[in-house]
């Protein structure tokens, strides 16, 4: 059976995803910065993979994209932009060949034509309820299986409805104060997963939640 | 400069120090027991220290001793009766001859005569603020350093208070969902620490915060 997977998903030591204020030129909110403690170690990951290095840190990055068909993510990862779109200029943060290579499915309330991107990326926008968008998810991957990209409101969202099977989390040691907590309103629903793993490397702590057998 | 320190406590991998329904029978609530795995790292290092084992879980453990000259904790981490005392029956979690021998101040709003144990051990139950409580700890700490012991409240106001100099936190492999968060309602505190250490064990995560220089 493919199954919905998270990966990657980086929170500070105190539990947030990204501060406060999230905006074109601070995506990850007031005091959070692409290059520091909270990202710093994706970046390196990024560039050891690029470079066919190994380590604790790049093999789990690399795990995130193995076996993938298909990406679900919330409209703020797509882009800083809030309410209806201006024009459909925006393209999302990757450039014109995004590093995804399958279809994308993007939650909004406000949809717009599906965006075809060099390299085999579709984004394709949408306000359908998890259920519907995971089903037309599951269509586009062809056996593999779904992944689901981000923020944290989408990652809730899909763990409240039961439907994600593993999620690999990332601990960083930085402290954020305030923002976009991962593991809030979730008190029942992580009672369904157990901690498969925790792994210490030089910079960050790997941990990966599985679902208990139903 | 003695200091303000805090060792061994121990989070959940969302972030709460306990669950709810804290109670005799339950001192850690609903869903945690003292055996599980949010504080089995405690009881295997708290044995390898007796032990005379190395080892990073154990060399932490030991370190939250080391140059302590008085402790302060809350009433929920001396005993788990609420409101006024029945009698004076309750010495604490630790029997006749507590690990502390030395003074330890117990806030509490239903303050009782001084309790003096085996080993030097002194409970003394105090209604003083913080800073209060802080100074006659200086005293009796006779140039050591102060450990704050928990729980979270404790840990919180004391770092609302800004006294804190110190804090060693452990990540534990395990969800609790609801409880105690220890990373609440502190959005403003968080900014004057930085994470100076995390460490992965086979068990755990550990990560000292310290203070930024004022």
């Amino acid at each position: 059976m493919p199954k919905v997977r998270v990966h990657n998903v980086t929170i500070s030591l105190d539990g947030f995803m990204a501060g406060v204020n999230q905006r074109p030129d601070a995506p990850f909110g007031d005091g959070v910065g692409w290059g520091d403690e909270l990202h710093g170690w994706f970046i390196s990951a990024m560039e050891d993979a690029a470079a066919g290095r190994t380590g604790t840190d790049v093999d789990y990055f690399v795990r995130g994209d193995q076996n993938i068909g298909a990406t679900i993510m919330g409209r703020n990862m797509f882009g800083p932009q809030r309410g209806p779109w201006q024009d459909d200029s925006w393209k999302g943060w990757w450039g014109e060949n995004p590093p995804y290579h399958h279809d994308v499915f993007v939650h909004t309330h406000h949809v717009r034509p599906t965006l075809e991107m060099a390299g085999g990326t579709a984004f394709h926008f949408t306000d359908e309820p998890p259920e519907a968008v995971l089903r037309r998810a599951f269509d586009a991957a062809g056996g593999k299986d779904v992944r689901i990209g981000g923020g944290a409101a989408v990652i809730q969202q899909y763990l409240r409805a039961g439907l994600i099977d593993e999620m690999h989390l990332v601990i960083a040691p930085m402290l954020i104060g305030r923002g976009e907590r991962l593991f809030d309103n979730l008190e029942d629903v992580t009672e369904g997963y157990r901690v498969s793993e925790m792994v210490g490397s030089p910079e960050v702590t790997h941990a990966v939640l599985v679902r208990h057998p139903r």
